[in-house]
């Protein structure tokens, strides 16, 4: 596709669709203000989002968080977080490009493993994405999710 | 216990065997001064390392990270990692007391939920945690484990 590429996120991606994207996820609730207080929080915290764009609009977005281990002589995990399609565009192998980007920027930080959580239903399109489920994903809710900024 | 505590991970630590503690759950392979330089680089990823002490020695340990979402308004997710109990004091509630002493932590920041990876083994332990398995852990190896730094 000539009009198809992926790249970190940038500001401007904010206009053209980017939390609209997001929010086939999870409701997201954020304006553009907030969202950018949010990007500099995420930045600092060194999450890192990636959109595959389709003529400059976000059409499916990943995020990656690379943790230094004290095992593994101080070895590298990428975790993989909140990976959505534009429900327009699904089926057509985006996300697998997607995944693959995150897979050589994790190799290119040395990162012995990426991993992820996923629905039962997401497994099968992971497997097509050379992972293999190993562990269980447990959870603990701490809050009612508002939606409603609180920090 | 009135020689247990739980508190953030200090650099003494190092010296009254915090990375044989680790080592219990995958090889570590760091000398202290290797270790000295992942505590850092830790600190600056912003994952947080906890331990549980009886009569000042590392008994018990875990990490946090702390993630701050696009969805839900910019909610915050704890990633609880690398919890490990010392061989020898399982079976005693100092896991239980460890991942308390997170889940104050992830309310007092914030979070909506806390969540992490386990063996099938080790799901009764996180439920008896109020834990409840929700997803499938994907993983994808990158890199053969050499256990040598090579960073």
């Amino acid at each position: 596709l000539p009009d198809f590429h992926i790249r970190p996120l940038f500001g401007r991606d904010f206009d053209r669709g980017f939390l609209e994207l997001v929010s086939q996820l999870s409701p997201v609730n954020l304006d553009i203000d907030a969202a950018r207080a949010i990007f500099i929080t995420r930045l600092q915290a060194r999450v890192y989002t990636w959109v595959a764009l389709l003529k400059d609009r976000p059409i499916a977005t990943a995020s990656m968080f690379i943790e230094p281990k004290w095992i593994h002589a101080g070895g590298k995990v990428a975790h993989v977080e909140d990976v959505v399609v534009d429900s327009e565009y699904r089926k057509h192998g985006v996300g697998r490009l997607l995944i693959h980007a995150l897979e050589r920027e994790a190799r290119a930080k040395g990162c012995y493993k990426m991993i992820l959580d996923c629905s039962a239903e997401a497994v099968a399109f992971y497997e097509r994405c050379s992972f293999r489920a190993h562990e269980t994903a447990m959870r603990l809710n701490l809050a009612r999710v508002t939606d409603v900024a609180e920090r």
